[in-house]
């Protein structure tokens, strides 16, 4: 059975507030020469289907539930 | 130059309530079948080093300001 990978992200262009912040606390760490942080929230879904059913579920889910279509978006992966 | 992916999740055994609520958020839309929900922190960052450097450089981010070593584990991966 499938464990998906879900990665939720912000849309380019939308402001990421916690990545900007945790971008100047690891420079003020002393950690040089960082071009972008960016921040983002995954779910590990051990869903009980196979391959395309399981690709579809999560990403009906993602529709539905985890993310925020107007400023977010989805990526799903099958391990 | 590297783009690293840190994924900070919790360490088994750890409450996870944040997954247990999505979990049972998705078994009300309707999902059935799920095993277990996981959440996790993920970020995306543009370090500006190489190979191993950046490996560690990562790694000790995650070490000094990312993760809280009692509950949490981390993982590095370079795209």
């Amino acid at each position: 059975m499938a464990v998906a990978e879900i990665k939720i992200e912000l849309k380019k262009g939308v402001a990421d507030p916690e990545g900007q912040n945790t971008k100047k606390a690891l420079e003020l760490l002393g950690f040089e020469g960082l071009r972008s942080v960016r921040s983002m929230k995954c779910f590990q879904v051990d869903i009980g289907l196979e391959g395309d059913e399981a690709l579809k579920a999560c990403q009906d889910m993602c529709r539905r539930l985890l993310a925020n279509p107007v400023i977010q978006s989805y990526s799903v992966e099958l391990k």
